[in-house]
């Protein structure tokens, strides 16, 4: 038997990890440490820190690899599927030749663990094909959600009010109906220019929690342009960008 | 000048607390303690077992409040907004009569300041009345959210998907249009029972993260009546409940 640890680290700062999540990275015998090339340098570090203050000195390994990219193609459906079946053959590889039977791995995931991130998706893949003796636990982190609203010291929901999660690619189909909040994730290409003349309010945040931490907060008609300016000024200096946003009605 | 921090504490389990808001606890000379008088023992107790872990032993004092409750009344966000201005009465007096100036307040929040919880928006109405010398500082925590997915190994988002996060009340107007995912908090009422028939499974989960854990997951249709006997059962047991689930468009 072999058991997996999917751990969430939070969104940034170094100390965002849980007790539980800290108390989980004693356990492991070898962290996976999956990275997207573009991201390599800062994340990495950061990672080290957690594993540095809260893993077992000298009682783990290391094995890094860069995570396959998603083929470039019109259906992105498709397209994630495709990916996701590399990473579930990577995955498969490193079970199989770097954990020996008895030992904890570990995977570092960036927020939760649930949200828009494949490693859960591709362990339970694993998991129920049943060709190997695999066991794995799941520990919850603050996600850049919670990151963002903290650094902005705002709700997320409106009182007694509805909250929608979603990707820029989706916000381009404008506000929802019935929510007067939007959290928007993954937006590569300042989906929050489609909703300008709404009358919304913008709450952006980039690298939250970590020392690059940008914040900008105001009338969506007002900060559309200085948010797509500050998100490439921010791409341009570091070579890659983690941010995300909250949309909310103006009341 | 007087500092309140409001600290997200976790939805249940005492390590969900992260690394950052334990050492903000150490930081308190006094903690409010707001209680629900329904909630009270057990949550009360849970959160003492935070502080004594995390605070500084001897070095805090503990003021309980009674919350007050919400008026009845068929004017759901009057009833709230009464209850919001009888807190934030409440708020001000401790402030003003339990802090000296130069000392340190905090507020344990369950789960996220940011979610279903009014503090900040007192808080900030306190803040912004300019009466007092006050600042603060928001510590986020793991929400039910996050310890609900994590307890079912789920993620919360289908691929690319969208998420609303949504109360009881809501859900009564159905399954939201372009969301394959809801998760659904503060539901007195089996809200579920509406959506029977729509090709949905539901995970649930009451006390997530505590030793009086429930999980249930599988097809609405099936389990709506079992959750619903769950629900009432552990309400009789334990005198009140913490609980939310997740529902998802089978594919």
């Amino acid at each position: 038997m072999k058991t997996l640890l999917i751990i969430g680290i939070g969104a940034g700062h170094p100390e965002h990890i849980t007790v539980q999540a800290a108390r989980a990275l004693a356990r492991v015998d070898v962290f996976f440490l999956m990275d997207k090339g573009e991201h390599k340098g800062k994340l990495n570090a950061l990672r080290r820190e957690i594993l540095e203050r809260h893993a077992t000195p000298g009682s783990y390994r290391l094995v890094e690899v860069l995570q396959p990219q998603r083929p470039l193609g019109s259906d992105y459906r498709a397209s994630v599927d495709t990916l996701n079946a590399h990473k579930q053959a990577v995955f498969e590889r490193l079970l199989d030749d770097e954990v020996a039977d008895g030992e904890c791995a570990g995977v570092l995931v960036w927020g939760d663990p649930s949200l828009y991130d494949s490693t859960l998706r591709i362990v339970e893949a694993i998991a129920a094909d049943g060709g190997r003796a695999l066991r794995y636990e799941v520990f919850p982190g603050v996600t850049s959600i919670q990151a963002l609203t903290a650094a902005h010291r705002i709700t997320l929901n409106s009182i007694a009010g509805a909250v929608q999660i979603t990707t820029g690619r989706r916000l381009a189909a404008g506000m929802p109906d019935g929510v007067d909040t939007v959290v928007v994730m993954l937006d590569a290409h300042d989906g929050f220019k489609a909703l300008i003349g709404q009358d919304l309010d913008i709450y952006w945040g980039a690298y939250v929690g970590t020392a690059d931490e940008v914040l900008l907060s105001g009338r969506l008609d007002d900060l559309a342009e200085v948010i797509a300016q500050a998100r490439q000024d921010a791409r341009r200096r570091h070579g890659w960008i983690m941010d995300s946003y909250l949309l909310r009605r103006r009341t």
